[in-house]
């Protein structure tokens, strides 16, 4: 697979926003997402405050978002990222199973709503873990728990009880979730995973569950976690005017990189990382032609 | 006239985005600039990368903009700003004649195209204005030149040969100007400001206009002219990733703080620096509760 100059993690207005200007700008690019837009977009009611758009439903916005990536011939790329690694010259980016590669990355994945779990952040890696497909290897013929925050995790459910021995789920929204049969619902609000040095169980406030491993499967996964090496501000990826971060050809954008959290000021975040990754590959390509 | 919360300065999107957030913020604003919008709007040919308006021409995207302004009932005050004084607890916005005050104001004003004139920045406030309106009382009956970068300066061209005995305007664009009789259009480039103390005249690539005083009037002005005490960053404003200036309570967006220079860039910072200026309304209010 070819290297794209720039891979765009997140299809909500940020990555929308700088996968349209990277490709104005003649670049070959990785727009990797839900194909459905961000949720955010196309669950909202309605939006007073983005101009050009009076009071425009998320539907909408998001078929508009569609139909302008149709017209300048951008693809989506369905796909959940892992991990991004930065290698120095270029970034190998874990997508389930395959590995992308890209000399620049924009993040656009939004924030993870809701507190994490206590024991979450202590335990992950140890028994707890944000991606299915990255670690199923590990439970051959166990039993985990999965905690979904929403319908996508129930696909990962149905994957994981194809290599688990046993599927407990933990749906964190309100429709009734279609997943295989192998899995077993649990309708109960998961309150902390306990374990000593590595996570032995859930505990809701009905109950308690003893398992191998605990999935949690937010919608977005924690910038941390995310990119090994990247500089934070609290929760958030820290970045300058120029969105870019602490890894040279990483850049970000929109709630990933604080609060306010607003569409168009996602887009217009989305609008300068693509022009610094415009800027920063074309001084590479310089530099390169000097030697 | 009642104090504003917050005065927008500047109708291209940043302005027009900042006064959206603000009034679903149910704040009562001042958004100053031209009716018609930006003309870095209104007269774009073709827009290629704003989210949500696929391959739009600057006329659709100032339509949509009014309309928008119209179905929030926000107002456009027509005028053209001279200087904003900080006032420690409000600002004074010197509007043409009048004198408008606010508890916050954003900056949306652009940035100047073209290069300043060799002599002009020394000899601003000696000689050299730009702002009609403003200093047209020191030239009764006395010779001026008006270089007019816009159709705009006409009308101060205009009225400044109702104070002063003669006028000469360079027009610094293609239409026939529409000046009245007393005003001598000479279409010539001026090149220079000369004088010893004080501009004495203005040097063109055909020959030496001597007069009194010169004023430039561009679609905008220099940041550092329009707000005593504003700190810079080269020819823009210094801000943080909150839109915040160096003087609590001035936020500022868009074009005016630096490159890229984009559509979306100045809406998403518009939108970040309402949100600010909101902040600060709110902490004002609490503290002076607490007295
Ligand atoms: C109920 C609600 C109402 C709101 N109302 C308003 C409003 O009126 N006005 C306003 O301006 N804002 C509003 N917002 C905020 C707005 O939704 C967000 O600010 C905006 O969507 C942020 O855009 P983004 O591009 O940063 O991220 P998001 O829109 O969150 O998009 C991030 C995308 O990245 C994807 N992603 C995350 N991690 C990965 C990964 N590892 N691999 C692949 N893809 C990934 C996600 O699935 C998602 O599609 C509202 C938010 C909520 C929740
Ligand atoms: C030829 C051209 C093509 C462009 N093409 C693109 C493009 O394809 N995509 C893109 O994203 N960007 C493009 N841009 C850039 C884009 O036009 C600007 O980035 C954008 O308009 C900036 O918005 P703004 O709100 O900061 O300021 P502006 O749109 O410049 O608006 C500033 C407003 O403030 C007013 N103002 C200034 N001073 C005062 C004062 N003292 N008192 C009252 N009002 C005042 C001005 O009259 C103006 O109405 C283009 C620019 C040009 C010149």
């Amino acid at each position: 697979m070819e290297r794209a100059d720039i891979a765009i993690i997140g299809t909500g207005p940020g990555g929308v926003s700088a996968a349209l200007t990277a490709k104005v700008r003649n670049k070959n690019i990785l727009l990797i997402g839900k194909k459905q837009m961000s949720d955010k977009v196309s669950k909202a009611h309605q939006i007073m405050n983005y101009p050009g758009l009076p009071a425009v439903t998320g539907a909408d916005m998001a078929k508009a978002f569609e139909k302008q990536l149709a017209m300048m011939e951008i693809n989506i790329t369905d796909s959940r990222i892992g991990t991004v690694y930065a290698m120095g010259d270029y970034f190998a980016i874990q997508a389930g199973g395959e590995v992308l590669e890209a000399k620049s990355v924009i993040l656009a994945c939004g924030v993870v709503s809701g507190k994490t779990l206590p024991g979450e952040e202590e335990m992950l890696g140890r028994g707890v873990s944000y991606c299915a497909t990255c670690d199923a290897c590990f439970y051959k013929g166990k039993k985990v728990a999965v905690i979904g925050y929403g319908k996508d995790a129930e696909h990962e459910a149905d994957f994981l009880a194809e290599v688990a021995a046993e599927i407990l789920y933990f749906p964190m929204y309100q429709d009734v979730p279609g997943v295989s049969e192998q899995v077993t619902v649990i309708k109960e609000r998961p309150k902390e995973i306990f374990g000593e040095k590595k996570a032995g169980g859930l505990r809701t406030e009905q109950g308690e569950y003893l398992v191998d491993g605990i999935f949690v499967l937010r919608d977005a996964v924690s910038p941390k976690q995310l990119v090994p090496g990247l500089e934070l501000d609290g929760n958030h990826v820290k970045v300058n005017l120029s969105m870019e971060t602490n890894i040279p050809g990483l850049f970000a954008c929109g709630d990933i990189t604080g609060t306010p959290y607003q569409y168009i000021k996602a887009a217009g975040q989305g609008n300068v990382a693509a022009l610094s990754a415009v800027a920063y590959l074309d001084a590479k390509k310089r530099e390169a032609g000097k030697q």
